[in-house]
Order: C-alpha cells, then structure tokens, then sequence
C-alpha cells in the first residue's frame, strides 16, 4: 500500500525504455517539453561518447495524463531506442538465438556476477539492462515528481564538485556554514550557473580544467569518476520520520542515490568531514526567527536531523566511480575457454559524472516524493494543497 | 510478501524495548550468550556515559524458539531498562500528564523537527523513540540473523578506522587494494584485534591517543565524531541485483547504514576515494582461479558490481558525527516560551564511535540476510543448505 | 514507506504474545479498559472450551503511549498467557528438548503442510504458532485502531449471522436493501443488540437454537461453523482506491478478512447473493440529496464501488469451517511411524464463530485504517483533523 | 524486496495498455501465441459488446525477453488500443482540454467515488482506468507467470458455474469431495470441455440455457452476473506460510480474486456451504499414501489449511456482480447541474462471466507465482529446478 510505486524496465539496446509510477494524485499539470529538457541534460556534457548523439531522447507518455493533465491513475511513461534498427537482430524478443554472445566480462560492471547469477554464457543478457541508460526512465520520472513538488514550492538543483582530482571550490557543503537566510538564493545560483555549462559545473576554470583532463584521458582509452552535489530547498519540515530505520529520510535518500551506477559514496550535509568536527563546530545551533518561529545560524545537518527534514535544505554529495568499460580494457577472463584476455568493449563514455548529477536530481525528487506523499496524503493538487501546511518554522 | 520484516518498538527510558523479526527459516540453532555478547559489545567503548553501566543489556526471547532452535515463526525480542524504577514516573503508560516537558530542542537531534511533525509540546515524547538506545534492539536481531549467515559461512567483522583527527593507519579499503586470495583472513585478524580493544580499534596506539582525545573533550564538555568499517566476508556470489534501483544490494545497504543515529556517510569499497582513480587504477582485473573459476587481484569495489555481490569480502565504510547532546550546550530556543537558551541536556555519551561500529555489523547483517532469503528461498536450514550452492566463481 | 506497518508474534502457549503496530499518529488518546474489553469480548461465547476460563487476557503496553497517549512512535502490545507455568517445560525457549512430540496431524489444520514446509516433526513447532490464540492480539491491535477511526466518526459493529444450520432473520445484507438514510442507526441497533448477547447474535430465538445446537454438537465431540458480518459505519468517501489491483478496498479487506483462521468465504455487499440480481436489481440507484450532495435508495454494493468507499456502510460478510480441532477426532496418520491413527487432540471449542466475528471487527479496524491512513496522512491527531474532509456525499 | 512486483497502467480508450513485471527468473522460454491465446479467451463469450470484435488483443513483448527467454530483468508487456483513431482526440494526453464530459456516474462502477475522491467533474477521467479493460493486461502477465509455474507441473484451469439462475451440475467443489487421488484428471477434463465452449462453461446443456438467458436480458437492456471456479494442480505443499496473516495462501489469494472488477464473493474450498457441515463432514481425514507419504480422502478445504499449500488442488470460487452500465440505465444525478437524470451509458457487455473467469486463472497464476518465488527463491530455471523438490505429500 506504499503510495508512490515505481518500475522501470528496459534492456539498453532494446526497442524501448518503459516506465510506470503510480500513486501521483490528480490534476497535475505536465509538460513535455520540461520532461525532454531533464532527458537533455542527462545526455549532455563533454566525455560523453557517441552514443548521445544518437539518443536525444524524447519522451512518450502513453496513459495517467490527459490534456496535458494528471489522472490520479498510474502513468506510462516510454523512451524509444533510435538505433534499433541496428540492434534489432541481436536484441531480438523472439525467434531463434543467433548473434555472437558477449563471453568476456568487464572489471567494475555487473557482467561478471551477473552472469554467473542469472546462469548465462552470454553477457550481453545482463549487461544490456544494467547499463546506465536505464537512468534515462528515472530522469524522466523524477522530471515528473519535480513537477509535483514543485506545486508547492519545493526545487531541487545540483551541480559536480569534482572530477578526478580537479575540484570545485565553492560548494553546497561550505554554503551550508553559513546562517540558512539567504542559502536557498545562493545554493540556486551556484546551480543555475552549473546548469547553463557543459558539464553542469559552476565554475568556469575548474570546467575548463575538467574538460582538458577528460580529452587528455579519453586519447589513453582510460576513464573518469568524480563527485556532484543535489539540493533540495523549500523542504518542508515533517518529511520522513525518526521512529524506524526504514522510515528516515536520510536512509531512503542514501538508498535511492546509492542505487545509481558507479556511486560508491553518499554524504548528507557535511558528510564525512562531519567526523572531524567537534559537537559544538558541527551541530547547527537554533536561534529566534519572525513570528514565533526558528532560524539556524548554519546548515551542516543538510536538512535532515534524526531521520526527519528540518526545514532547511536538503544537501547530499554522492562519489562516482570512474566508468568501468575502457577503450583499453583490462585483464579479464573469457567465461567460455578460461584463458585470460581483455575485457569486452561496448560503446562507452570517459567520464558520466555530469549525468550522474542529473540522475542525482531525480533521485532526491523520487525520495522527496515519496515522503511528501506519506506525510501529506491526498488524492488531487487541490486536496493536497488543502493539507498542506508549507514550511512551519524558519 | 518480503521475506524479512523487522520492527522494533521501545522508547530510551521506557520499561522494555521490543522487535519482533519474522521471516527467519526454522531449525536455526540460537545462543542466548551470543546475542548478549553482541549487546555488551554495543554498550562498551571509553566514552561512553553512565548509562552503559545501568544499562547491561540482556536479551529475552518470547517466542519463535523453542529448546534453543528457531521455529520458522515470528522471534519476539525484548530488552528491559534497568532504570526503569527511575523512570516509571515520567514514562508512564497510562496515567494524566505529571512530569516536567523538555522544551529545549538539541541541535543536531530530531528535537526540533521531529516536535513541529508530531505537534508536541514536550520534546521528551520525539527524544525518547530516536534515541540511540533503539539500536540495542538492531544488535539483538542482528545477532540473530548473523547467526542464520553463520550457517552458510558468512561472517561479520568491523573495526573503528578514525575519531576525530586519530586516524587508523590499516583500513579494511587499503587492504581490498591487494590479490584477493588472503584477505579474508587478514580483514578477520584487523578486526579481532579490534573486537578485543576497548574502542572496537585495530590499532594500540591510534586507540591510546583516541582515549586521550575523549578524555580530554570530555572534560571541556563537548562531543566527537569517527569513522568505521564494516565488512562482509564468505558471501557467496548473486546477493542483490541489477534489474531494478531498490533490489541492487549496494542500495539496500546504504540505506540500512545511513539509517544508523548520527552516521552522515556511507561508502562501498574505495568509496569516496574512488573519484580520484583513473578507470584502469580502480576497477578490479580478473584472472583465472582454480577449477575454471576466476579471481580478483584487487577488491576496490568492496564486493558489489552492478548491485551484485561479487564473491569478494562486502566493504562498507561509514562516517559518524559528534552526538548532538553536549554537556556544555549549544544555543537553542525554548519552544514554549520562544526565548534563546541553552539546549536541553541529556545524560550523553562522548563518543559513541565503538557502540555504532556494532551496530553497522548488526545492519549488514540485516542487509545481507534479506538478500541471502531473497536468492535462496527456503523455510528450514536443512533445506536452505540444499539450495545454497556457495561460492562458485573465486 | 506503508505507513501503518504491524508485525505480530508468539505461540498459543508461549510466555506471551506481542504485536507491534508502526504508523499510527501521535495525540490519540487511549484507554486500556477499552482494549480489555473488546479482548473479552473475543473470549466469551458458549461453545468455546475451557482456555477462556484460564485466559481473561489482560493487555499490557510497553512503548508508543504516554500519560494515555500515543507518541507516534511503535506501540508494542503484550498479552501473557496465564497458564504458562503449566506449559513452561513443554515451550521453553531455551535447553534441551525434552518434551513428548506431536507426531499426528489434525485434518483441517497448519499441521500437516506446515510440518512438511518447516521440516520439522514435531507438529506442536507449527501448531503453537497456527492457533487461533494469534487473533487476541490482532483484536487488542484493532482495538486501538478503532480509537483512531472513531476519531473521524468511523465505527465497526458486527453480528453473527449462523452457526451450521441455523439463521438469523435479519442481517446486515438485508437490511442495505432500503436507502440508506436510517441504515446506519439500524445496523448500529442490531449490533448492539447481538453485542450484548452470549454469541454475538442479535436474534434471541436464534441464539437459543444456536445454544443447544452447540451443547448437543459438544457432546458427540464434534464441531460447528457458521457465518458473520461486520459493518464499518460512518465511513468517508474515497477509501481505497481503483487504478490498481492492491489498492482496492475490497481487495485489502478480502486479504485481512481471509487471514482469520478458519475463514472459508469473504463477501462484500450483496456479496454471493448478487449474481443472482439483474443488473437493476443489484446496482444502487444515486438520487439527490441535500445540499448538492447525493443519495442511494439502497446499498447492495457494500460501500464499495470500484474499489473505492462511496460513503456508504462497508458490508462484509464471512464465512467461517468448524473447528478442525475435534474431541472425537477424524483419521490420520502418524507421521513418524506411517501408521493410520487418530488424530492428536488438543485443547478445543466446539465452535467460535463469536469469536471469529469480534476478530472480523478488528482485521475491518486495520483494513480501514491502512486505506485511511493513505489517504489523509498526517503525523497527528490535529493535523489529520485539518486534512479530514470527512463525508462530503451522503 | 518482495520478488515479483506487477504494475499495469493504462485507460480503456488510451493508445496503449502496459505492464511491467519484476522478478521472474531468467532462461523461461515464452511464446506469444500462448499469451496471445489467453488474451483471445478472455474477449470471447457470448454476451460481449462490440468491443471484443475491435479489440483482437495481441501482445507485444518490449524488454525482459530475448530470443524468446527471459533475461530476468523487468518484461514489458504492451496492448494497443485498435479504437485508438476513434479515441485520440478525447483522449488525447498533450493539448487543450477538448471534449464533452461524462457528468452523470453509474450506479455500481467507481464514477461517484472516483470522481469525489480524485477531484474531477469529467467522469471519464475515472472511468477509463475503472474499466475491466484493464484485466487484458492481468491475463497477459497471468500469462507468462503460467508458462514459469508450467515448468514445475503446476496448471491453472477454470469452468463457470453460473450465470443468473442457471446453476451448473457439476462443480470443482463438488469433485473435491471424493478422494483425491484421480481428482486433477476430473478437474482437468472438466475445464477441458469449458474451455472448448463458447461461455468457458462445462456443461452443454446448461451454456444452451445461459446462452438463450443472455439474449433475453440484452434485448431488455439489463445485465448478469454468475459465478466461476478456479484450480491450481500440481501446487507442491508449502506454498504461503501461516506465521503471519498477510504471507497465508488463501489471504493472498482472496486478495488477487477481489481485485478483479465485479467480484463480491471469494471462497476457498467447500467456501460458504463450509459453515453447515460439521467438523467430521468438513476436513479432509488422512490416509497412509505410498512411499510413506500421506493421502487424503477429499479436499474439501480446497487445498489449503492454515495458509499453507497442502498438496491437494487449490480450489477457488467467486463470484461476479452483473455488469454496471446498463443499456437501460439506472436513475442517478448529474453531477453539474445536481438533476436527477438516467446514468451515463458507455459501450457494454450484457454479461462477462466468462471473461472473469479468464481473469481468474491469471490472478491465482500471479497468487502462486508470488508464493513459489517466495519458498523456492533462485534466479534462473536450472537453479530453481535445483532448489524445487516438488510434491512430497500425495
């Protein structure tokens, strides 16, 4: 009975991503185009290999909407392979097998345990689906949720603070040091100048540095990780709660960024610099604020305290690994003869940190959902609006 | 219809806590002693307060094991506070409100938030349930639940790997940059040095300066934060999957982990590091093992690729604020009477690093026996040996 | 992230049995004598054997309530079975087996297929957990649901309607084939009436037949069934819902009704009377009703169109098999010697369809509030207060 | 974490029809035309409208299948819409809203609730996803989950056994009275001879009957309802467990049952005529069976008791509601202008018994589905032919 449900299916190189969320009330308004714009950004960003340009993605919805508006029923949401036509012999759905099988498994990805798991001696069968282009449908249905948040005034914005060892110097985490009034205008800011770049990176030098190692690592057939930051603001306080590990807000936000490709760390607030901090220089102290109410003279908590969003915003770093398949792979094994040779190639991308941050994005709008949805309840924008009680203290 | 359910109840000062695990096989073989052991292991630690001394914790089984071995039925947990007497007044089930509230919040805790959600005036109804005592149940039934791994030759260990600016020189992630042939055994030596120190610390003299350091911000009143290492080890290949975000294991324990009171950070494997590596320097080769199986001559992924476990040791790392309560505390505001005052004081801890290691053993227990029961089905342990198959590839 | 969450657990003869209820909002008031009440009722009624004498099952509340009032934190609920002493060597939880095996299973119940599934045999290892002792605490659990839903006007009456072949005159079904402008203060009257008879039957003549029927079916050792309805009264619009399967309220009350052991059928409304309808003779014709609202000159759906609540009295109706449990058993075979025997006996009633009926009121309790839950969210009493909309049709 | 998940979307008169599900292992050989056979029983039946003639559902597999195996990723299963030309204006997903409101809600269907609950003043926006035309889906994906419990011997058959008054002789629970060993044959050559007919009805004489009745009634603009049986053969033991009131079989399968549009009755077993006998003519006494296993002497318990599988057929009985929308439509009130006026009409059958029947299998193919997953575990169909040891009972 969980009021958001969500499942996305998709081999990469299938015919088409297909995605289904239920539990959305009704009467939102959508907009293609918005939805398109989020599946853009995830495509762009220099590192980025051939495979985007043949993307440009563009989504389809097929039921839940209706003259541009939410029906309360669930919504099918797809995205179509434009190269298909090549791949349509060896990712065929029916027919008899026959297409050279994948039997080399690449270090970092999951062809090795997958295949041994699922019982194939074809690789392809595991890696086609875990490929990151399943990413694209989570873009897609986070670009949705957003819009739902949105209603009622919540916004979510990233930007990458580093790739390798080329790092950003102002970010998120030390914006957070400072009294929470006018953070939500220069956490945006910092996005908005990160959103408008070519690897949503807010500061020009250190994208410029970025962009020279990526072409430099790139000519070597190696890859890049790095890390990126998400916000969410105007965050009501009340969403998650404190009363079981499950429930906690901060625990699913880690699960569902977690469960992106190649992310191997995520932090909220200070994250791991928190452990350096006495109690006194990391928890946020609680001051007088209009009206009754409260205000924060810093935000290092990033918006969560106890499992529960504090009114302040939300802040989570996430680390990507660098992209395991290389243009010169390394040492694996041919699952089929035993005998050590070089991993298999697959079309690939040096460095996907920038789309990652987007992915990023529509994971904290899907955690953010999901809680809003369990606090507030409701059945339609207006109900919901009704229940609605927006941002109690500061 | 998931095959483990947990819930736990119980406030801090309340007369018992209470979990209740369903999903476990029958014929499990339990060890009250064992169960104990863990929850001692929790409570101890330079550092903590007074409360470890009352406290002592013992378990008490009611129901779901009979004569020492698991019925297949819900296993019921229980906890006493042996400071009940003292409490029994201002935690009164029953009865008409009589106790002074608490109306200070403590930054950093849920207080404040966790107050505004619930609508209560007396911040002791939200500090009693997200207190950190809730996780001596977590302990228990990860106890439990180690043992069920036991049986199939999995086991837990961890070790605290920093407080404050003491940082351990040999971590669990710098030994998962060797061959993958002897580490089992080295992680198990790391973390029995560590089992029998008193701050769950691997290294004599990183501990003696760590106890130094309490000492000394004990005295001045404030609190400290740390870092540690949890690892998995003997777990076979195929737990978690790739096809969807919640069902990769990776996600699971992030989310078991980040749930954890105070821990602002988690990572798999090189985690955070990882950023900084080329692709070729992180990814982990294979080569072939014995009776056509493979092997790893590194395990930087920490025993998960693609949100499968890989047969290589799980390596979670987790990073711990300073505890929120302080004996000299922070600014707040009386939410009564809308003044600026001191926040409310707790009896506190002043490092709890060492108790939450425990409990990130206890989590990754929980994450991997979801995951094990999701593979491998079954409801008896003879029958589950029937259908594990162990570790087929290293 | 389902909001109400219960997990119960315990054997029939265990020390005690324990439920955890997660997700219920803070500020409800409580009042034990209210849930000792309803677990009295469960209790009573002529045929039951000689446990109610020894149970009088008192409830004890171990965390979620303070001063009478829920903290929105897990409510732990703990009945003890008052006849342990007696049973302490046979169920202890922990020491060498040393007990007299139940090796012959009783048609009709857990025991064969459970000991078959949990490989055990020793058939008490099923049987304990099978018994219908489990449902005193799913009543002490919807006890204090129904607080909840009394909060918004929502109550629960039942009645039985047979035992074997005698019936009652009047039954809820009947009486929804009139408008339902006065229906809720008849159903209200004939529940009331049969809540203070010994069976829970409204009707005395049937009552009395009913008596003796069960005296004489006692005396030949054999056992009885019977049927019973229960009403959920003052019930808002908008429960449930129908853009999927799950989420339908018929479907979430037909899982929780079903659960109850011995529960053979589950109808909603009309129920199986209804295929024998035309269509005009069955659907609820809507008329209007006061301030643009609307009306029903009857209610043969039950309250339930499309999976959704329309406003109407929910009316659900089972069916219960006679106890399997016989004085006079029925053949079987022991299952360690293959040898056909008598089946075990074990402690019994003759019949407990009164029983079952105040379990229905309470599995309707949890149905409705899960659905309630879901719609109108709310951390709260006074907040859902704000969000509840109540009944805005009839 | 639960194994199969299932999400279907999609309205009557939108472009497509989709589902997705989770959690079926990989290497399940399927077969189109198989689905596709089942898509075609469920639209066949005398008493159908014109739209089983637009209709000719056919599936198209999107992902999860490759080379006509699954991969164990999510499937993807598509029906479109062939009326779509003659819907795409009012149904439109992008654009200005366009078209003539449905305002006046049919008695019996979701209209009334649906449209106060979601907020909407066209009635349409409900309808379309209230509508059975979403159970297409349900028998496709019920389809797939077949061939995967086919592999392990289980089969899921189904026969009507009323429509109106017409009652047939012979019945499922009728058969489940003797001993069972030649009882799957019976059961099997009875739903034979139904599926070969026109009604899914075994009985030629009675479907003459039930033909004639259909006719009439659909030239007087009324509808019918009836009632259907279902069987699952070759169910191994152990299927549900009876821990727990959610995880029993019967629980879940009531649940799957009362979802499908129309049903206001579920039975298992001897269901509803269980609360007449006496215990001694009710459970299922136990022989000595070959191979020192067991035998019984009916399955009057439909072949579950406690929640649990027991070996013998799962037997279950619903029953329908005649169809809501009426040619001859029933009073309602327009909900603009709050006038009493005859209820919307919308294109209808006169009676889909039949129909639901089809729909009935499917849903205890998905009951079983997720219960076998549940106890066998395992990814692929060689592991889990591993873990599977079958029928050790009868």
């Amino acid at each position: 009975m969980a009021r958001i449900k969500i499942l996305t299916a998709g081999e990469s190189h299938g015919k088409k991503i297909t995605g289904i969320i239920e539990g959305l009330p009704s009467g939102l308004s959508l907009n293609k185009e918005k939805i398109n714009y989020q599946l853009q950004r995830r495509q762009k960003g220099f590192g980025r290999g051939g495979r985007m340009q043949i993307e440009k993605d563009e989504v389809e919805i097929l039921s839940g909407v209706r003259f541009g508006k939410t029906l309360g029923s669930p919504i099918t949401i797809q995205i179509s392979n434009r190269d298909w036509d090549n791949w349509k012999k060896s990712m065929a759905v029916w027919g008899q097998y026959k297409t050279k099988p994948v039997t080399v498994p690449r270090p970092g990805h999951a062809d090795l345990a997958g295949s041994v798991k699922y019982g194939t001696s074809d690789i392809r069968n595991i890696l086609e689906r875990a490929s990151a282009r399943e990413t694209a449908m989570r873009v897609a249905m986070g670009a949705i949720i957003r819009e739902f948040l949105n209603v009622f005034g919540i916004t979510i914005v990233s930007h990458i603070t580093s790739i390798h060892d080329i790092v950003v110097p102002l970010t998120f985490q030390k914006l957070s040091e400072q009294p929470s009034r006018d953070i939500i205008k220069q956490l945006s800011q910092l996005a908005k100048k990160a959103e408008s770049s070519s690897l949503n990176c807010s500061d020009p030098k250190a994208e410029k540095q970025m962009t020279h190692k990526i072409k430099m690592i790139q000519e070597k057939g190696d890859s890049l990780g790095g890390s990126f930051e998400i916000a969410g603001l105007g965050v009501p306080i009340g969403l998650g709660n404190h009363i079981s590990a499950p429930s906690k807000l901060d625990s699913i936000i880690a699960a569902d960024m977690m469960s992106i490709p190649g992310i191997k760390s995520v932090e909220i607030g200070l994250g791991a610099e928190s452990s350096t901090r006495l109690g006194s220089e990391m928890h946020d102290p609680i001051t007088p604020g209009k009206n009754g109410l409260f205000e924060r003279t810093s935000n290092r908590a990033g918006g969560i305290e106890g499992g529960i969003s504090n009114g302040e915003p939300i802040i989570v770093r996430a680390v990507m690994k660098p992209i395991p398949t290389l243009i010169r792979p390394l040492p694996s094994v041919d699952m089929v003869t035993g005998k050590a040779v070089k991993a298999h190639k697959e079309r690939t991308d040096t460095c996907s940190v920038p789309s990652a941050s987007v992915v990023g994005e529509a994971m904290l709008a899907i955690s953010l959902g999901k809680a809003f949805c369990e606090k507030y309840g409701g059945d339609s924008i207006p109900e919901i609006k009704r229940h609605f009680h927006g941002h109690p203290v500061s």
